[in-house]
Order: C-alpha cells, then sequence, then structure tokens
C-alpha cells in the first residue's frame, strides 16, 4: 500500500528560506492576508485532506477504473465524495478572483495545492485541475456575461471545464481541426464534431461540464488561423444557473489507458451542440495559448508528484527490506542481513528521486511565483517581463520536470526489486501513471521545439541570455571574488554551474549558425538540448538551496539537520545528476545528417 | 493492433556475414545437419508460427490475464491450443540432446527460436522458456534415473519446468531461503515451505509440471553454503511416465502484476512434497549457477524482444501520422501534413531503437556462440575459454539490454504520442511487459556487482583484458595501419571505440584501486560502469556490422540497401548513442561518500 505525507517542511524552506514568497506577495496589496500564519493553516488542512481523503483512492481507484455506459461515466468509489468535501471546503475557489466567489489567494498557493493533491492522488486531481483551464479561458477572453454565468458555478467546483482540442487525426498539429461551428443567427452557434482524448470530458462529480471547444467557422481560413474557440456546456441552464435540458454533446467512449485510470478520458461527439463564441473570430489558437505555460506548470507537477510519492515509497522499503551484508562491512550484526539502503547503489537511485523531487519542486515555485506576478501585477513592464521569463521556462520545465519523473518512478519500482512489479505496493502504477505527462500537453519532443525553436533562436538567444545573466549573476554573488561568507563551501557547486551555463550559450550560438543553413539542426538538437537546459536550471536551484542551507546553519537555527541534507542533497546532484550534461552536449551538436540519411524506406527488411 | 515480422534477413546477416555461424557449425561433428538451408527452413516455419499463431494472442492475453480459481490456472484464452502445436511441431526438442529425444541443434539456434516466439509473444513463451532452466539442471546435474524420468517428457513438452529460488524474505539473497527438506529414509525428501514470483508455477498447458526447488537439508550451514536442489513434481508418475497422483505443491495464488499478464506467476506452498535431490548436498546454489549464465541471456534476449516489436510498429505509425511540417521544407505537399517520420526527433527515436535492436541482437548471437561452445566442445581448453569470456559478457548482456529494452519500449510510446498511452495500440503494454526485464534474473543493480565486483575486481581485471584485446585486435585490425580496403570509412568508428576501451581499461584499474580502500567504490560505480561497458560492446558489435557490410558492398551483392542501412545505422550509433560514455565516465568515478554521508535518518524530513 503507498503512503504519502505531505512535505511541508520542503514547501516552508522553499518559500521562506529560498525563494522569499513572502516579500513577493507583499509585493501585492490583495495578497495582504497571504501570511505565513494563515498559509501554514491552509496547507496543513490541505495535507489532512490529500493523506486521509485522496490517497486512499488512489489505489482503489487503478484497480476498478471509471465505468461507461450509455454516454455516462461513473468515477471509481470514493470520488465523488472526495470531491464533494473538496467542493465544501473551499478548495476549488482558494487562488481565484474574489469577484466570482473566489478566495482572492495567490495562484502560487493554488499550484502548491495542486501539488499535495496531484501526489496523493494525480487521478482525482485531474477533475478539477481541467477545470482551471476552462476557468483561465473564461476569465482572459470571456464577457461579462460569460463570466457570471459560468465562472461563479465553476468557482465554487459547482460545475468543472474541459480543453477540447484533439481530434482523431490531430493533437500537436491543431491546424488540421475539423469540428465546426455552424451561426444560428441568434449569437450561438451549432458545434459539430469530434474531440478525443478529453480528460474530465465526461463525469458523475458534477452536473454540469462546461467544455472549451476548438472548433472552425463556416469559411474560416485553413490551418491554425482558422480556428476558433466556444463555451459548450454539457446542459444548458436559466438565468438563475439552474440546470435545463441536455446540450447535443455526448460522450461516445471512455479510452482504456495504460494509467490515470481513475481519470476518464472521453470521446465527446458534439452533433449540433449549441456553443458561445469566446474571444474574437478565428484568433481561438491565440486564446488557448495566453494561458498554455500554466498550464504546462500544471502538467510538470506530475514528474514532481510521482517523483516525491514513489520517494516517500521506496524510501521506507529501502530502510526495511534486508538482503546480503554492505560491502564496506556488516551494519546490522543481530539481523539476517543488512537493510538494502545500505548499498550504494540503492541510496543512489533514492538520492536520484530525492534530488529531482526538491530541485523540481524548487523551479516549480519559481515559474509559480512568475506566475502571480503575470496575473496579478499593476507594473506592466513587470509582468511582461514574467511573462517572457515563464515562456522560457516552462518547456524546460514541462519536459525535462516529466521525463526525469519517468525515469524517478522507474528508479521507485527498481529498488522494490521483483515486489516494484506487483500491483499492490503501489509503484508500478507510479509508473504507469506518469507515463502520460510527457505525452499530453505537448510532447517531449514538441516542448524542445519551443524551447529551441521558439523560445531561443525566434528571440536570437534574448530569453536564454536573460536567464543565465540571472544565474551567472547569482554564481558571481556567491562565488570566491564576491563577500559571501560560504564562498569556499559554495565553490563546488559554482564553478560546474558557471561551466555549464557558459557552455549553454555558446551550444545556442553555434546551434543558431548551423540552424540558418540547415533546418535540421533544430529538431535534431532540441531534446538533447532541453535536457541539458533542465539539468543546468536544476542545478542553478540546487546551488540556491545549498546556499540559503549555509546562510540558515550559520545562524541559530532548530532543525539543522534539514539544512545538512540539503546541502549533502545539492552535493549528490552535483556530482552524479549534473555531469549528465557532458553527454548530451556532444550529442545536441551532431550532424543532423545521422538522422536524416536513410531514406524511411530503408529503416527496415522485414 | 501489434504487427510482427520475424526479422529473418537481420538474422541471416549476423549468422552469414558477420558472426561466421556456419564455420563455428563445422567444429563441431554433431550440428553436421545444421546446414544454411535447413536453418533457413526451420526459421521461415518459425516465423510463421511466430507472426501467425503468438503475435495474435499477445494483446488478448495481456487484456485476460490468468485465472486463478482454487489452486488451479487458466492461462488466457488460446495460449494452450498454441502451446500444443508447439509441441506437435518440435519446437521444445529443438536445440536439446537426441538422448532424451531432442533434435540435437545448437543451442544458438534455440535462443534464435526463443528470440522470435519472444518478440511475438513473451508472456507465451516464457512457459516453455522456463522449461529449458530445468532441463539444463536435470541435464547437468540430475542421475541418469532422473535423467530418463524427467528429460524425456520435458524435452517433448509433454510437461513444463520451472526454477522455484524466491520466497518472501529473500530474493537476491538466497542465502536466506528457508523452505526444509526433511530425508524420508526412502531417498526422497519431504520439502516444506513457500516460494514466490515462480513463473509457470502453475498453468493448465501441460498435465505436470516439475519444480526445480532451492532448500535447506536438516543441519545444514546456514547460509547460502547449505542450500540444496530438489526435483519436486506436481504430480507424481509411475515407471512408463504415467501419471499417478498429487504431490504437496499447490498453488497459493498468482500474482496481479504491471505486464506479462499472460504468464501465470505462481505462489507455491510446499507441504510435505515428496522431492528428489539433485546434485550434491548444500552444493544447490553451486549447481543453479552452472547455467545461470545462459538463463541470463534467455532475459537479456526480452530487451531485444521488446525493442524489436515496439520499433516495428512505431515505424510503420511514423510512416502515416501526419502532423505539422517539416522545418527543412514541406515534404508532402499534397496531404494535409508531413508523416512524422520527417522530424528529426522522431527519427532520432526511431534509429535508437533500431541500433538497439540490431546491435542488441548481434551482442545475444555472439553470446549463443559462446553457449554452443560450452556445451558441445570437445576442446576443454576452449570450453573453459568460452564459459570465461561468457561470464564477462553476460552481466553487460542481461543487464544493459534490459535497461535499453526498456528505454526503447517507452521512445515507442512516445511516438504514438498520446495514442501511445492507449491499450489498443499495444505500444503501452511492450513497456509494461518489459520492465520486468531489469528486475528478475538479478536486478541491473546485482549484474553491475557481479560485473564490477566478480568479474572485473576479482579476476584482477583479467576478463576485461581478455575481451578489450579481442576489441583492441579488431580495431587495430580494420583500421589506417592495416590492410582492410575499407579503412578509411571505418575510422569514424574505430577511433571512438578504441579510445573507449582504452578509458574502460584505465577507469577499470583506477576503481579497482580506490575499492581496496574503500569498498563502496564498487557498488556506487557498478551499474554507471556496467552501462558504460554495454555501451561499448554494442559499439565493437556495431563496428564489425559495419566492416561486414562494407566487405559485402565491395562485391557483387543484390539487397545493396541492406548493407548500405547498417553502415548508415552504425554511424548514427557512434554519433549519437556512444557519448553516453561521456557522463557515465565522469559518473563512475565520482566519491560514494556523496552516497553515504547522509544518514539514512536524515533523508526525509516529513
Amino acid at each position: 500500500m503507498l503512503s504519502y505525507k505531505a512535505p511541508l517542511n520542503d514547501i516552508k524552506f522553499l518559500m521562506e528560506d529560498v525563494l522569499d514568497f513572502y516579500p513577493h506577495f507583499e509585493k501585492f496589496p490583495e495578497f495582504e492576508e497571504a501570511t505565513p500564519d494563515l498559509i501554514d493553516a491552509i496547507f496543513q488542512e490541505c495535507a489532512k485532506f490529500c493523506e486521509n481523503e485522496l490517497l486512499p483512492l488512489n489505489q482503489s481507484a487503478d484497480k476498478e477504473g471509471c465505468h461507461f455506459e450509455n454516454g455516462e461515466v461513473k468515477t471509481p468509489k470514493g470520488f465523488k465524495a472526495a470531491y464533494e468535501q473538496y467542493v465544501a471546503g473551499g478548495w476549488q475557489s482558494l487562488s481565484h478572483g474574489l469577484e466570482y466567489g473566489g478566495q482572492g489567494l495567490p495562484p502560487s498557493l493554488g499550484l502548491i495545492k495542486s501539488e499535495m493533491m496531484g501526489t496523493a492522488n494525480w487521478s482525482w486531481a485531474m477533475y478539477p485541475g481541467l477545470s482551471h483551464g476552462a476557468m483561465n479561458t473564461i476569465d482572459l477572453h470571456g464577457s461579462t456575461k460569460q463570466k457570471e454565468k459560468y465562472l461563479t458555478k465553476l468557482t465554487e467546483g459547482t460545475w468543472t471545464g474541459t480543453m477540447c482540442l484533439t481530434e482523431p487525426q490531430c493533437g500537436t498539429d491543431l491546424g488540421q481541426v475539423k469540428t465546426k461551428a455552424i451561426p444560428n443567427g441568434d449569437g450561438t452557434y451549432s458545434i459539430t464534431g469530434t474531440k478525443i482524448f478529453i480528460s474530465a470530458g465526461e463525469h458523475d462529480l458534477t452536473d454540469n461540464i462546461i467544455h472549451i471547444v476548438l472548433a472552425r467557422l463556416p469559411d474560416a481560413p485553413e490551418g491554425t488561423r482558422g480556428i476558433s474557440l466556444f463555451i459548450v456546456p454539457k446542459m444548458h441552464s436559466d438565468e438563475q444557473g439552474n440546470i435545463t435540458d441536455r446540450n447535443g454533446v455526448v460522450c461516445g467512449s471512455i479510452e482504456d489507458k495504460m494509467g490515470i485510470k481513475g481519470s476518464a478520458t472521453a470521446v465527446l461527439n458534439f452533433d449540433n451542440a449549441i456553443g458561445e463564441l469566446i474571444g474574437p473570430e478565428n484568433k481561438g489558437l491565440e486564446c488557448m495559448f495566453t494561458f498554455m505555460n500554466t498550464a504546462r506548470i500544471g502538467t510538470a507537477l506530475q514528474g514532481i508528484c510521482a517523483t516525491e510519492l514513489s520517494y516517500q515509497n521506496a524510501l521506507e522499503y529501502a530502510k526495511e527490506r534486508l538482503s546480503m551484508r554492505a560491502l564496506s562491512g556488516t551494519k546490522e550484526p543481530d539481523k539476517v542481513a543488512d537493510p538494502i539502503i545500505c548499498h550504494p547503489d540503492v541510496r543512489k537511485m533514492l538520492l536520484t528521486q530525492k534530488a529531482f523531487a526538491e530541485g523540481g519542486r524548487a523551479m516549480i515555485y519559481y515559474a509559480a511565483k512568475l506566475a502571480d506576478t503575470i496575473e496579478h501585477s499593476k507594473d506592466e513592464k513587470a509582468k511582461k517581463r514574467a511573462d517572457y521569463r515563464l515562456g522560457f521556462i516552462t518547456p524546460i520545465l514541462k519536459a525535462f520536470l516529466t521525463e526525469v519523473g519517468v525515469e524517478s518512478a522507474n528508479l521507485g519500482v527498481q529498488v522494490f526489486g521483483g515486489h516494484g512489479y506487483i500491483k499492490e505496493w503501489g509503484m508500478e502504477q507510479i509508473v504507469r501513471d506518469v507515463r502520460i505527462s510527457t505525452l499530453y500537453e505537448g510532447t517531449t519532443g514538441i516542448q524542445a521545439l519551443d524551447l529551441l525553436g521558439r523560445k531561443i533562436l525566434l528571440s536570437r538567444g534574448k530569453s536564454l541570455k536573460s536567464f543565465s545573466m540571472e544565474v551567472l549573476g547569482f554564481c558571481k554573488d556567491k562565488s570566491m571574488i564576491s563577500s559571501n561568507p560560504h564562498k569556499r563551501q559554495m565553490n563546488k557547486f559554482i564553478w560546474p554551474l558557471s561551466k555549464a551555463v557558459a557552455n549553454w550559450q555558446q551550444c545556442s550560438v553555434r546551434l543558431a549558425m548551423k540552424a540558418k543553413k540547415n533546418r535540421d539542426y533544430v529538431g535534431s538538437a532540441s531534446v538533447d538540448y532541453l535536457m541539458y537546459s533542465g539539468y543546468v536550471v536544476m542545478g542553478y536551484f540546487w546551488a540556491q538551496m545549498a546556499q540559503a542551507s549555509y546562510e540558515k546553519l550559520a545562524g541559530e537555527v532548530e532543525n539543522r539537520d534539514f539544512y545538512r541534507a540539503k546541502i549533502k542533497t545539492a552535493e549528490f546532484y552535483f556530482e552524479r545528476i549534473f555531469p549528465r550534461i557532458k553527454s548530451l552536449s556532444a550529442t545536441m551538436m551532431a550532424d543532423p545528417k545521422s538522422l536524416m540519411q536513410l531514406d524511411q524506406e530503408l529503416l527496415s527488411f522485414l
């Protein structure tokens, strides 16, 4: 059975000691209630809900799955009750605007809440999670009337929402969308088409589901420039928000998947369903992309959630399971064998998980602060800066953290040996659940093209330059030439980090030059380039966490072991994980010829 | 739906052009029938059986699983019929001795047969596969009477066999085995205990199952030196081999697993089951280990099988699925988008699979030739040399090929995007099925300790020296200073390969020295060291395949494209995969301190 305890100490460390969340909140008058006391109290409540209500449904939901019959979906046992408790607790409204019933707390806190819930039970957390996307769309692009009609219900959690993008013939390539929207003459539209892979597209948690649908108006231009966005509710409602009759959208089936089995993935058939246009005609994709970054950070989270859950359980197992004697000499002579945590390779696997969980958490929280600024700052320049930075870091977070999440979950299975393969323990479920994360919301390959092609090359390296200036600034500030009292200890992090950043810049310039002559360099380098970037960014956060820990240890602090452990984990990261950039640095620069020269007919001779 | 065609061209290429199987067979008079014509005919029949009978049961068996009721296991629909066809076709007896009804063909051919069957349906193939282990044990250590009683039935396939090692408290650490064997005074023993994770431990394919069981005699020494080996049949039989009554072994349950669901993994309860001692008292583990290498090669095969199956299906999908335009310019203007195989990163994933499948196949066939020599050579020196070499290369093959098998299967899912996550396509099943391969028959960590601790350090590097002399000999022989007509083209492989081998040797020496002072170096370096070794060994075989292809192309040969494709795949391997050794080379040398310094209580602060 899986166990989970919310990492409240780590959350506090990041918010207070590393990322200065409270000075950050103080910049926004509307966040004046977001004090350490309130937030501690909220997170403690949240932890209880996750540990006591969501976690126990994690493995049972995987076993049971969702049930589909006659267009209706029944979620696994306990999901509905947990959702009702969630709504009653006001969790859905936590970081949404006061205007439509939200509690107005910072978006970053909503993300931290999502992390805990997603770790305890990712499948369950997808139902409320998808709503945030729909809410953001309506909030940013909806008319006042639309906001009044939909946003209040969604903020309460009385209704949930979805994003309907994918169709059978296209996922990434949304220019191929075929779903049609025909004006009815009364301001509404008749939507007809098939959408697939719609998470939370049908379920029994709420009476209504608000679909945000990509579709084409008649005579719309071909491709991506002819797509508009529509609100299509499952049920119509009257002025008072009471549900009236059924709209023309029906769930045709749900997918039988590798994992996240408690989360219903629906095929939705729209047959002259009544919809409302949201945002300008033919600008549907632009509207969608305005909050794509936040959605993708929400998916990046899954990598961390899987890593944390797998780590916590692998660690306990490794302390208990007895096998062989330590090569360096018997550790527990009174037992039949030593616990496997004595073996260096088991420790390597555990520390890899630990380094990814904690390093990734820092990366996510950094992005969450940017999201606060983007959504709440009155300073247009600061807002733009944050948006630019978030745009740069998002593909790295999404792809890198989900890839290392898959790796970590697999390491968790490996620590358990053969038992890791048995369902009962839950470790293999984490592997199956997290496997989707490198696929949805843009595959790793798509994130990598976004990073190298759009964010780096199109900006002529500006976004990288600005980020690497930040990192190098930190390095200079903490290094031998500075007044940092911990500079001697920090050197082991600063030196490889600054070297790696310099190489990152150089490789980027070289790739830009090569790509001018041969566009295939972009695609051939992209994934290795992204993973390189990920290790460097994570290295930056590990260095910051080490610096913060040295600072705390220099003062009077109670939980000294906590800070010592951070520093030692940083050492592990830089010695055992960071050198992965060496290989990536070589392979990303390889000529695309080795990929492109083989005619596709010659790839197999069967 | 998964498709599969046996790679007969690649098998032929390896046997004839690269690894000189026929001159090798000629060394053994008993293999005189193993001519190219006969073998081609056998493999064509085998391919038909795999493609038409086994493959169609692959996904349905995953869906259905095995059924357990009252101690009995029902295998998935179609398994029994396929098994009967297999036995009727004489497939089980292919490479077993004539004396007990075998066909006496080389063991290497048995392995190639197992590869095809395992690719088409690994779960099914485990039932006859496990028998080979039992047969080898009886063949090597059984008395004439035991051989007569059991070997004929097992060779026919009328009965199957198992290996019963693992118990709830121990898998790797067999010294903890508790199952007891009490002498009955009549030469038989009463076996009592619980064995878990017994593949093919109970099923409905045959009327009898012969268990080979590790157990302790009364007053046996503690630990590994007090374990003996027993033959414990599920059903007793009379002198004529007719089944009589039930023995005291009952299947208590079967495991609910991540994958290989068609393969029953049994908990076996032995309650005063009657068994016969096989081999000397207290020498059970030694007896087991005599054929552990071959068993592990059989498991290494799973990495290749998964890679091949995933590659074949991903390749077809990549040619058909249309998404986006190639960055280097539209490839298919008359279609709505270009097929995804135009995108460099998709090609990178496919070529990675291809390089691992074909490179891994060469490694396995090399090992298979060694097995022929070990089992059939009359030249004791040659036999010993082969055994030594196989012992060195086995942990590399087992761990490296299964690790890259897991990677490849995941890449196959990634090529399919979101569809890869849906069961229907079968791609996610390959990931689930192959995931067991790095766990059973010794985890990757155990293989790595075997390699670095036993095979390298205990032999003072002799085994590595002898193998690397072979590789460096090849390098010298094909390089610029030789008379090789293809030396100019071969240089791009020879140079990095010989450099990597030199570094391999240096690192080994340095690790040996460090390990003398600190034993934890062995465990901390081991897995990275093993993976480094794997990439180098695979590089050696890719270089050999390239050389063989150049040689073929220099002559009059029909399928020139086949050889060109081999060379280009070798180029891909050396440019995009081989550089992974750079990072491994760094991390394996890191001080174990970064793994060991954190007290286990400080690994978490929840």
